[in-house]
């Protein structure tokens, strides 16, 4: 499975026509991880026809409900679906609090257990971990505690060379040790130092989420050189007041954000119900960071 | 305003490419009811461009989570608005338990009131009553406490004809006690008798709206001779040992029951994810009950 993002909702507080409330499942290291769940994140996920089997951690940004009322109806959906492997929500530990009554009340004998881990926004610290990458929050400037979420694959060890294997017929027992840094030495007494042996693992793939969020410039040094950055980008410049009074960001600051920390490409996300057309926002984005693209309702984005 | 009722969801517990959970508006003597509440109704309701600023009460039939995890999202944001009028949930009195935390949390300083009005299912009573209409419970056979809603319109007072105040020249003041039952005199004395100056009111118009629950005969004697029934019909014959289990209804039994009710037309809904090809439904029920409209997410049918 190639890595990708697939927006399920780029909405914010007020759905429209168009736009549903915050949801994306990301793809990546052959896992899935679902980022905020707006209400009807179960139905767009259903719409799409999207298999989310390997779904076993969702990572809640904050609780503002455009990011979390779709919880309870696909934690009970999936308790339908006779699933039995457990499932972690990474979120604000209020949400446990707000989530148990009412899984208490819903959920009754569901087939699989949902565990809690409660992160706090405010740091920046890694969260997850598992064989093949990292997921760290990411402090954000919100109303309330809030953060976004950095993936990083982990270095892969470097790929050995056909070539060489034939050349100086490794056996199988040698390839691990090869690739962890060893050299090789052949029947005949030669050693081949290991530079000649690997090539270099490709670079570790890296996504950053972030959204809700003011303007916050110290974010770049954090999301330094991801391969995509999601920011939001709430208004257009012409909403620039409205914007500061909600602590969210236009799409020309997350361009900026984007610029400084020197990203691979820009998705921005989270637009507001004022904004009538949504092509403003990209043009304003791309001005200052040419490679941005529009997050939009049930779509794939792919990111290698 | 006609009346008709808008499908927001025609699905069950468990959304599908098509399908939505359940929800819809009956706009109904110039006022709008929302009857259910399952998730992403406002966004169906946002998708479908329907102003709801005359909608003031919400009517929920049980507390399975597709059928009321929706509210919280929109109460919330009616609240982003700028609503100022109260709004009622008739409803099972757990639900108030059950949101008020939530409403605590997210929606602190809205500018509008959430009145709860707590209902007993179990019983077959008027909750609802203003100038134009009663709204009454049905109790319906589900695995939890859970009813239907009959709407009425009140009997009209009859039509004065126009030809009539011409030809005897009745003063605009009279008109109404002439609407209420009154004779008129003529200035030269001669008395006109009332049922020679009115035509009949149209028959009021009455809707039911029945779901979920298990075929259950009894219903039909109090919803006879309905307008238009809204009956679930979770399944086809096909899946009768499912439906018993879970105590839904086939579309057969819904059609049976429209039959034994002597409704004007059927609506069926409530769909089950198993049904792949919609259209059987229809076929069943037609079978039993010719006039049956399959409800279809995001459609308004015409009542009148």
């Amino acid at each position: 499975m190639n890595n990708s993002v697939v927006i399920l909702g780029a909405g914010s507080a007020k759905p429209t026509r168009q736009l549903s409330p915050s949801g994306q499942v990301l793809q990546m290291c052959d896992k899935q991880f679902l980022i905020d769940c707006g209400e009807g994140t179960q139905i767009s996920i259903a719409q799409m026809g999207l298999h989310i089997a390997r779904l076993d951690n969702i990572f809640i940004s904050h609780l503002h409900g455009d990011h979390c009322f779709g919880l309870i109806g696909l934690l009970s959906t999936l308790g339908m679906t006779g699933r039995t492997r457990s499932l972690t929500i990474h979120a604000h530990k209020d949400l446990q609090k707000l989530l148990t009554p009412l899984m208490e009340y819903h959920c009754q004998g569901m087939p699989y257990e949902i565990r809690f881990n409660n992160i706090n926004p405010g740091k920046n610290e890694v969260i997850y971990e598992d064989r093949t990458l990292t997921v760290s929050t990411l402090p954000l400037k919100h109303k309330v505690p809030c953060c976004g979420f950095l993936f990083e694959e982990k270095q892969r060890l470097p790929h050995i060379r056909k070539d060489m294997i034939e050349a100086y017929s490794i056996p199988l027992n040698k390839i691990q040790e090869i690739k962890q840094g060893a050299d090789f030495l052949t029947e005949d007494g030669r050693l081949i130092p290991n530079d000649r042996l690997t090539s270099p693992a490709n670079r570790p793939f890296r996504y950053a989420y972030c959204a809700d969020t003011a303007y916050y410039p110290r974010l770049a040094e954090l999301i330094q050189g991801v391969d995509c950055l999601y920011h939001e980008a709430t208004f257009t410049e012409q909403f620039a007041s409205r914007c500061r009074d909600t602590m969210h960001s236009t799409a020309r600051q997350a361009a900026q954000i984007a610029e400084k920390a020197h990203v691979g490409k820009l998705i921005i996300g989270h637009f507001s119900s004022r904004i009538n057309d949504l092509d403003q926002l990209k043009e304003e984005a791309s001005q200052v960071f040419a490679d941005t693209i529009l997050a939009q309702d049930r779509t794939v984005i792919p990111l290698n």
